[in-house]
């Protein structure tokens, strides 16, 4: 990537890379449905954005739409892509394999997108050396020694939540740079690795909250 | 609830809101060790935000500490789960039964929480009449019709992409309140429906992007 390109990068606010991955999405449906070019107008129209606003994030992407034609489908989708690193391999391990770590490993996409688990870890002796998703299970005794053979790039923890912060600092110690939280533990990592959670709690705990605030001004009207 | 609390409850901004299950799950751990009281200093350091944050988010909850005493854990923990519907029980019917399905499905703490999954729904007849969490399987031709007997609550969608607006629309119909989408569909639900997103993918990818950043960050160094 040139300089100018790597400063534009880094001048991305956070709105803007929120709505990434709702851009990614739409436009790989537009290629897929062979659509070559779109309007800033009929982007907003499908992502409920205003217009202007397509227009400024996408010029944070480098993509200028030309007038009276829109913007190419196939380009733009490409410059997304490169800008959430999807242009590259990365490598995963998955720890827990339980339902949700089943899920997760038998979700084709990431495959697809270059998120490749190349190993599974388990703490159950009845499921070590079943075959998911191609990956034979392995004890998590030998998550250690697998990081330093084979480096890493994410760490999948997808165990119960007392075992979670555990895991975490074997994945760091292991040179993982991601770690993709699925336990509700609130996990401590240092500096240098990215932590993404999915709080499937938190969530049904929002949910649950504006149902009830809905449910309060129904009550007070 | 007073005239009084509901007007407090209206007016909590969304950024207090995003914090609630934060306070939720810290005080629950709390009070699961005994104990009794704690400080807005204390709570400020366990969960990384101001002492003044802190003051200022439980004022919301009609909570105040006393000086030199601090909080009471077990009156702010049930303040929390008040204003977050914790208070009530919630019936919810869970359509999808693979992998993500059943891991939802059994999760204890949702059913601990009062979030009571009444029945399950699958389209593959392989798995019609299996049990699961207590519920019997059974065919989501029957989801209408079961949806008019039962007023449920909440709808959990659990399915592929390509059935998750047909499945949604039908809950709509049947009268839920919310929808917990774990499909990576883009949903479309009436205003007085609240949808709330599991997104995977958008969560990987929010992940890559921060791993690319940083990436291209070290280079530029």
């Amino acid at each position: 990537m040139t300089a100018r390109g790597r400063k534009k990068r880094d001048a991305i606010p956070q709105g803007v890379v929120g709505r990434l991955p709702v851009y990614f999405r739409y436009l790989t449906e537009l290629a897929a449905q062979g659509v070559d070019k779109v309007s800033s107008a009929q982007l907003g129209e499908a992502l409920d954005f205003t217009a202007a606003q397509i227009r400024s994030d996408l010029s944070y992407f480098g993509s200028f739409g030309q007038q009276g034609y829109g913007y190419n489908v196939g380009e733009l989708l490409q410059q997304v892509r490169n800008i959430l690193g999807l242009d590259k391999r990365h490598s995963l391990v998955l720890v827990g394999a339980g339902n949700i770590g089943k899920a997760i490993g038998s979700y084709s996409w990431f495959r697809a997108e270059g998120f490749i688990i190349e190993a599974i870890f388990d703490i159950d002796p009845h499921l070590i050396g079943n075959i998911h998703g191609g990956c034979a299970i392995r004890h998590v005794d030998e998550l250690r020694q697998y990081l330093r053979n084979h480096p890493t790039d994410i760490g999948i923890i997808a165990t119960p939540k007392e075992a979670a912060q555990a895991i975490c600092d074997l994945l760091v110690e292991g040179g993982v740079r991601g770690i993709w939280n699925f336990s509700p533990a609130q996990l401590d990592v240092p500096d240098e690795v990215i932590l993404e959670n999915i709080h499937l709690t938190d969530s049904l705990l929002r949910l649950s909250f504006r149902l009830s605030e809905r449910e309060q001004r129904a009550e007070g009207e």
